[in-house]
């Protein structure tokens, strides 16, 4: 059996680095604080006798030596970096939820046949760099290496200049090599499990991504002498765009989701009509189609605003990820094992992208949701309970044992 | 007859101050280029005989003698601070208009009656500061000068401190002294005047304005996993208030006037539900019953969003003039200083807020306003012919001479 207070020791203590006022975490991707949150994680991995390893883009993998060293590694793991004002489990709690299976093969010196790899993925938020999923999308080929290390943050700074300067700009090749199978233990991060009372979400798959930068340009002029009718207001143009992201993705329910996370006004000023407005889409959805479908309405909504309003408007896709069904024998194990340890469980689908969704795509790989607490998360009040998060380490534990034994 | 090139040449010259790109200028009141501005002009004010005042807030008058020293001063001026993307002659033409008169009485060696005072007023555009127009508004009386000197911009700056940064922390009270009269010259910043292909607007009256700041308070939630009807966007709220602040003008056609200028999206994560947006409103009005119907639906849409939209909702209202006409017999020595000229003209009433708007409480007050390019104002590319400019000072010295004689 894992144990409990370890694994959630091991996350309040982490959660003390980059801690906000709120309760929270702010450890944005390669800043100093997620280099010091690095830095306690692998000390942990090195005490519990595992080997690290960092690639060119950041991505730490700590092995644990089975028998037959030659046989592709049995991976879990996810990330520690978060969101602006994020919350303590995202991310962390399936990294250390794979420490803790280490930690307690070792209480009991169990030598597994396959190596065990716990990884510990560079910037999943996507944050403050984009693509979300960033390492291990370039673990599995998605994106090149140079692309990622040219990757810039609003204000300039280099993705490869940040790995150096917090130490983790690594030597190894980014992916190129065989993976067992990858499981990730990791918060609901919604509302489903708590609704239906169980404990562990065996999830069969994810929505599928697109993210956009949209900008709308209209003309700068003065707030009090302008008549109405000859304004070409680049912030009311933009707030029917954002409606329609909306009302798109209530338009494709249940599973359509649609976002505008973050806007900016130019110039900013009271008396000075906005000249241009940039902000992000995030639209989510299971089914292919629809997701296209979902596409196809953003594109043409903002061509008619463009129309309508004497704007123009410009749109970038920055991200996307297709939705992703996981491997079924894996799902199955996850289900087993939440059977066999008598625990609660249902499936579900994962609404929140997940460097998992990448792995499926070179090695049978599965998850494991537990819930949080009103379904909150990417909010410093997000909150989980230590029974919840053992028992989605143990069903972790369970899981991957007999594949490591394979 | 006043120089026109004198006059064209002063106002190139201080739009070298802060020039930007485009052919713009940024002068942001207070900022170190402001004070270089204020250095310059009142070297040019010095050279052409007159002396210079500051008061504690920072406004300079610039005094030519008169015969009898004991009347009050006849006023004119205007401001030199800008908007942030804004232009080099908003502001910037009054104040050497101002000085032209100047300049030319000196060429001719009239000595008038009562002295002539050219003011430059501080924070008329009360983009970096609020409230706008806080210099005049301070003069008389309208503002305490403990609040003004208190008043912060976004950084946390303060007007007292940003003051005596720049060396313009004056000595003299403000206000609370007798003025003959005021006169602004000032470019229209709207289309009438091109359109009706007349040079001089004989500016009757101004609209009256509130402006506010509105914060939106909802949940920060994750973008994918969170079902869109459990949302508390707190963003999608908010874009049907901005709307409605732009359908609230359209239904109070057509001296409705309603622009969101800027708005502030937190915690700005592409993949989070915003939690929290602030955004500025100004609305406008030449009467001051539809004024307060504007203000009264204004409140009305907040609260109906807030309890649709289960969001919170916060109005705050931070600047605040009424509707105001301006002094019939100054209007029709205007007029009649036009007719005389030979130039053609119109009434007009201003929709921006101009510093005389305050000033018509304590004095006779009116403005003359010359046409801009397409009616652009508060943007870069603001631009005015050099003899439409000359008219105006032109107009300004004919309207002002015979007072200055009385
Ligand atoms: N798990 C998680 O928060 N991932 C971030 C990527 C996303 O927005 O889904
Ligand atoms: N003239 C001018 O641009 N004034 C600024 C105040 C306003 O917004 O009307």
């Amino acid at each position: 059996k894992i144990s409990s207070e370890r694994l959630y020791q091991s996350l309040m203590d982490l959660a003390k680095i980059g801690a906000t006022s709120k309760g929270g975490n702010c450890r944005l991707a390669l800043t100093p604080l997620d280099g010091q949150g690095r830095d306690l994680v692998t000390a942990w991995m090195r005490e519990a006798g595992m080997t690290i390893t960092v690639d060119q883009v950041g991505n730490i993998f700590a092995r644990r030596a089975g028998k037959d060293n030659e046989l592709p590694p049995i991976m879990t793991g996810s990330h520690i970096d978060t969101q602006p004002t994020g919350g303590k489990f995202d991310g962390c709690f399936g990294v250390l939820a794979g420490l803790e299976v280490v930690r307690t093969l070792n209480d009991h010196d169990i030598e597994t046949n396959a190596p065990i790899e716990v990884v510990i993925w560079t910037n999943e938020e996507g944050t403050r760099f984009v693509p979300v999923m960033m390492g291990s999308g370039a673990f599995v080929g998605k994106f090149k290496l140079e692309d990622i290390l040219n990757t810039t943050d609003k204000d300039g700074k280099r993705v490869g200049d940040e790995l150096k300067a917090i130490g983790y700009d690594g030597k190894a090749p980014v992916g190129g090599r065989a993976v067992g199978a990858y499981f990730e233990a990791h918060i609901e991060q919604g509302p489903i499990l708590e609704h239906e009372n169980k404990v562990i979400g065996v999830v069969t798959g994810s929505l599928g991504l697109r993210w956009y930068d949209v900008t709308v340009t209209g003309m700068e002029m003065h707030a009090g002498p302008t008549p109405m009718p000859i304004r070409q207001d680049a912030l009311y143009a933009a707030t029917f765009i954002m409606q329609d992201v909306i009302q798109n993705a209530l338009d494709h329910a249940p599973h359509g989701r649609g976002t505008v996370g973050s806007a900016t006004v130019h110039p900013s000023s009271r008396n000075v009509i906005p000249g241009k407005v940039t902000f992000t889409v995030d639209i989510r959805h299971e089914n292919a189609d629809q997701l296209r479908a979902m596409h196809e309405r953003l594109l043409a909504t903002c061509s008619s605003i463009e129309k309508s309003h004497n704007v123009t408007v410009r749109v970038e896709e920055v991200s996307y990820f297709p939705p992703t069904p996981f491997d079924p024998t894996m799902v199955n194990a996850v289900r087993e094992a939440a059977k066999s340890s008598d625990l609660s469980y249902m499936d579900i689908v994962t609404g929140a992208g997940h460097d998992a969704v990448y792995m499926a795509s070179v090695t049978p790989t599965a998850m494991i949701f537990v819930p949080c607490k009103d379904g909150v998360s990417h909010n410093e009040i997000e909150d989980a309970k230590p029974e919840d998060l053992a028992a989605g380490a143990q069903v972790l534990y369970e899981a991957m044992l007999p594949r490591a034994m394979l």
